[in-house]
């Protein structure tokens, strides 16, 4: 079902989707985050069709998200686990939790929070923060070319920054 | 080509995906923050196909991340921008991008900087946080059953805590 890869282009985002962009993978990774484990309990807290969920997790443990940590003589009995490389994407199912918590409500109101262990207080909402330490709304960011950027990418970066001046901020 | 709809499920993380899960969902939205508006510069910037493009800003259009700002005679003439409700969505670009740049990078550097915009400097690694404003580590933090938690939930997040107090923590 894969269309285009996202993994030659250059922006991190397109790259970083192209591991976990997909519907279920960011799920996968939420369960293995609360715990989850085999392959049987994937399936059932998730309501993935097995022979999808073989193909994420085998994907997921390509891209070094996921690790196997156990196998038995049955492969549907493998244990996966986050590698650390999977762990440091907690920031971006924190703020996803949060957008959706937000912008989508239920009726019957959150299903979850996400606390601090130790206290069970609720986490802050996540933001961007300057180097300095404040937080900066949406309209004080901006991006520019990076070391990497070729000529194509640093005319296009300049484009924007020149249409932008042109206009009122999104936000 | 969707399968499933992830609306109706309970995480936010899930009903966030089914708006904006889908491969080519958020780097349309990362082109909108960058400042791009039109169908053909949407097009031309990502390489996608206009059928999809199509199909995708309807969607976005729909779940309330993008508005169209201005008509004309031509309907691919539209202009898009973020909603209040997609520019929310900065948090979760900038974490996938650092996470992208830290985990998948390219031989010749980052494409892309994000910066704050008064002063050029790298905006800081976006952390998740304590209510007291201290960062949290990813063993740190928890899912916990929150109000609108049906009894179902109540019992999973209650078996994987007990599950996870036997095991080493995955961070």
């Amino acid at each position: 079902m894969r269309r285009t890869s996202f993994s030659d282009m250059s922006c991190p985002i397109a790259r970083s989707l192209d591991l976990i962009g997909e519907w279920w993978s960011l799920l996968i990774i939420r369960e293995a985050f609360w715990g989850t484990r085999r392959f049987g309990e994937f399936e059932a807290h998730l309501g993935i069709a097995p022979n999808v969920l073989t193909q994420r997790l085998a994907r997921l443990v390509e891209g070094g998200i996921l690790e196997v940590v156990s196998e038995s003589q049955n492969g549907r009995a493998l244990e996966y686990r986050l590698s650390p490389k999977g762990v440091e994407l907690s920031p971006v199912l924190v703020a996803l939790a949060q957008w959706g918590d937000r912008n989508l409500p239920r009726p019957e109101g959150p299903a979850t929070r996400i606390v601090e262990r130790a206290t069970g207080q609720d986490v802050a909402p996540i933001t961007v923060m300057s180097a300095s330490g404040h937080t900066l709304r949406p309209k004080e960011i901006a991006v520019v070319a990076g070391p990497g950027a070729d000529p194509k990418e640093r005319e296009q970066f300049a484009k924007a920054r020149a249409k932008r001046a042109q206009r009122t901020p999104a936000a």
